[in-house]
């Protein structure tokens, strides 16, 4: 039977898109495989395709199926891509969740807040330290990025090694947290690496990543060089650059305020798990308001441009009793993530309006990414010497890159984004089966499919408005006159009928000219309805909207 | 009385956004000035804040209530966000219309296709041609822009020569159209310029803009060097680099195809204009299909991700019997506008899975930008040498830092955002009067201001959800049960009654307990089946939806 395990990999979510990752490792005959989970991610709703919706996260149907088989979930960092559905989805997938410290104090509280046993999260230290389960032994591997204790994992198979990298940088000082350590890599490598499974973000960034230290000093001339209030954001996360901007307030002369919740329960995550011992001193909000605006520094939240983050607060005018005046400097010590460029944007022209001197990171100054660059890509293909590549954590546009340039240093690999199961076995990646994967979607308390409809009708809605019309029936004869509710069209001109007027009197009309037969039949008094409705709006207002019937019958 | 004559000019769109411009230039005593507009100018819709509307365009009720006093209506180029909303707003705007012969070709197919009479455009020549028009002389100043026949308006007034730039770059060689003429905006700057109206869009892009020539023998050696099909995409207005990619093609010894209904409407009129006499020869489509694919090269509309556009199409499979394959080359010749990137990106990874090579303007190698950067307005201003400068076309932080800009250099300068009505007049430009601004929706047919609510009920159904109940009383008794109708909410989980279901109960329990004079007031009743769905849609599905009522009253 040994002859026929195998060993194989299953991307849930996160490949073939940026966000929501989760990714199923199995060992065993096919059909019979014993897993472990790595990452229960989420991703962000928008406006454009998922209004209303919370949250987005990966269908779990394929694992919970398997459940008996699943002996734990690992997660790899604290981003809400990695772990922002823990809480959520817990409740469907009960297994040890194993994590390093600060991770493992964000887990806890995500599986508070949803009333889940936050003693099911077990902290581990890093490698060497190893747990083993089933035909796994899992550690944690440190790696550099941009939040406290990210960690790749090294999963011993019978099958040989593979290294998963999670969200990683090369980075010999990143400020919190474990620097760059190509020997400790090139230790773990030794034995020769089947799979190397890779973070493919900044694939298409041709130059060599640049270090979280090299920022400390410009972002110190320009708190120095700035004569108002200096107010910065970043990824609340970020603790090495929320501690860089900190230092750089205090270096320059500033008392330093912390202000947003996000932040505050990070460095307090920070805190607990002993990596900021060393934190400048930062004043409580209630003693800013006597500090002299030029020796004031705020670090709020909002990097992205969410309209209830502080930084959006401020520039709609006062938050907490402080604004921004003239004279004043905004800083993004970030990136706009795509997609988020039109909210940004306003809060930028804001500042504009306001008087306020915005800096972003367009200079490359005041910013640095967490991903590896193509270069650094390149320097760990070459320390892991891995029998084959798999991108993970990407868009296809960049797991096709970033398979291209394994390729072409002679390591085999494939492309497999969400529902590709690759078989890592061999010498050579090989796709062995396709899942059907999906998505979720937290909608107020409940978790729908993505498919279900729900968000659909509201897409139409927004786009086509929509027409409700009541009806009351005694006897298959239309009582009274029929109501028609509008929602969200616009209006005839305004010497004509009103819309809803001239639906209700064609409707009427309509129905009148029907015969018993049809009245008495649901269906074709509704599609009578339906038809009357469709013609009116779209010779009035040219829109096609929504349509409901309420078709209510007294009975004697 | 002509020692109280003022020059004015008020920006009614496209000062503090990028998008539908529409500036007011007036002269006379106050309140009886005679005005020019000049464009007539479109932006676009989102999901994100603008769901189902059709086109934005700026609210002229300020012109309308003027209307005796506007002389004319002049457009200095054909893209939409400068002529977009002519036809839409005509009937409006009852004035003879000035363009060059490019812009009034479409300016003349507009107006046909809005139903209003095309004679109304009255095509002009190039400066030093000149209308004359109440107080005003105007003439239109050859620039070059990323389409045919661009041009700035020369308007000279009893209080000096103004220049209004419209749209431009600096370029030498624009493959189609007018180059960069120095010699001839200093013979017009002769005799001092007054005020100085200035395109800032890429204020903030600090090296010299490049040529349009320069791109050839890049585009050339790309399609010479691809081994499948090449398919191009750029904005179908920008003749000049249809012509330069299709040269590219015919050069690199391929086919050319035009495909996308708006390139071949562009390049119509530029044939009608004259300018293209030597554009490289096209095939048909039909002929197309014996070419072998290594031979052949398309020219697609959709360089901005929009769904029906032939670049989307041939993304998801099949366009005119025409489809990509793996080893063929997708290039954008174009940037992508703010906003657009997710658009975008749904189409790179679409060719990425096909296995197609998609190549983008990241490099600076395929496509030059249409607008002056810094270093060239900074040019611009010391050739016109104005007495102010007035920093229009640019969000918010594009006018501020233009302005900044000119300042830097010793010229007056002020930020008139929308409404901001500035005195050019004097030695330094002022804000004289405060105007309100607003935007109409085009909506189906209807054209609706932008707070009339239609679209905001529309957000909160896309948001929200919707339930509407219908009841019928008689007698101040509930007569049968409620109706509840579900618009766009999650299920209930499956072991529950429906949402539906509980909803009709509650609201048919809350109606049965109340007291008769309740039952008699539509006011009381609404307001009770507004608490009982919003209680039990926020215990059931965590959603506040957009709640309607309607109540029949059976009456004898």
């Amino acid at each position: 039977m040994s002859k026929t395990n195998r060993l194989i990999f299953l991307p849930l979510g996160g490949a073939g898109e940026i966000g929501m990752n989760m990714y199923l490792y199995g060992y065993g005959p096919a059909g019979k495989e014993r897993y472990i989970l790595v990452d229960v991610g989420v991703t962000f709703p928008t406006m454009d395709g998922t209004p209303g919706v919370d949250l987005i996260m990966p269908d779990t149907a394929y694992i919970e199926a398997r459940l008996d088989r699943l002996e734990a979930i690992f997660i790899t960092h604290a981003h809400e891509d990695h772990i922002g559905a823990l809480g959520h989805l817990y409740g469907r997938l009960d297994v040890p969740i194993y994590t390093r410290k600060f991770t493992g104090a964000v887990a806890r509280a995500k599986m508070e807040e949803h009333g889940q046993n936050s003693d099911r999260v077990e902290v581990i230290g890093k490698w060497p330290e190893q747990v083993e389960l089933g035909p796994f032994k899992v550690g944690f591997m440190p790696v550099a990025h941009s939040i406290p204790e990210a960690s790749g994992l090294v999963i011993d198979t019978p099958k040989g090694r593979i290294v998963h990298t999670g969200d990683f940088k090369l980075d010999p000082d990143p400020i919190v947290g474990e620097a760059y350590n190509p020997e400790l890599y090139r230790e773990i490598a030794k034995g020769g690496v089947q799979a190397l499974v890779c973070d493919s973000t900044n694939v298409f960034s041709p130059i060599a990543g640049r270090s979280e230290s090299g920022l400390g000093d410009n972002i110190t001339k320009l708190m120095k060089d700035a004569t108002g209030m200096v107010v910065a954001t970043t990824f609340a996360s970020n603790v090495a650059r929320l501690k860089t901007l900190a230092q750089a307030g205090v270096d320059s002369g500033r008392s330093v305020v912390v202000l947003g919740r996000a932040m505050k329960k990070m460095l307090g995550y920070a805190n607990f798990a002993g990596l900021i011992d060393s934190f400048p001193p930062v004043v409580d909000i209630e003693d800013a308001r006597d500090i002299p605006r030029g020796s004031l520094m705020l670090l709020v939240t909002g990097s992205q441009g969410e309209r209830r983050a502080a930084s959006a607060q401020l520039a709609n005018g006062k938050y907490l009793g402080l604004e921004m005046r003239e004279g004043d400097t905004f800083l993004f010590s970030s990136k706009t993530i795509p997609g988020n460029e039109i909210g940004v944007g306003r809060i930028v022209n804001s500042y504009s309006e306001m008087g306020v001197k915005v800096v972003d990171d367009n200079s490359g100054d005041y910013h640095v990414s967490g991903h590896a660059n193509r270069p650094d890509l390149e320097e760990i293909h070459g320390i892991f010497k891995p029998k084959m590549l798999i991108p993970m954590h990407g868009e296809h546009r960049h797991l096709r890159a970033h398979s291209e340039l394994a390729e072409a240093k002679g390591i085999a690999s494939i492309i497999a984004a969400n529902g590709a199961m690759v078989d890592l076995g061999g010498d050579k990646p090989k796709i062995v089966e396709n899942i059907q994967t999906g998505r979720l979607y937290l909608d107020g308390k409940r978790l729908i499919g993505a498919f279900d409809g729900v968000v659909l009708e509201r897409m139409r809605l927004a786009m086509r408005g929509g027409v409700v019309v009541s009806l009351l029936l005694e006897d298959n004869q239309q009582i009274g006159e029929s109501w028609a509710e509008v929602l969200g069209l616009p209006e005839t001109e305004s010497n004509q009928p009103s819309l809803q007027e001239t639906l209700e009197r064609e409707i009427d009309a309509e129905l009148g000219k029907a015969k018993r037969g049809l009245l008495a039949d649901d269906d074709q008094v509704e599609k009578a309805v339906l038809r009357t409705v469709s013609r009116v709006c779209k010779d009035l207002v040219g829109k096609k909207p929504v349509v409901k019937v309420l078709i209510n019958r007294l009975v004697e």
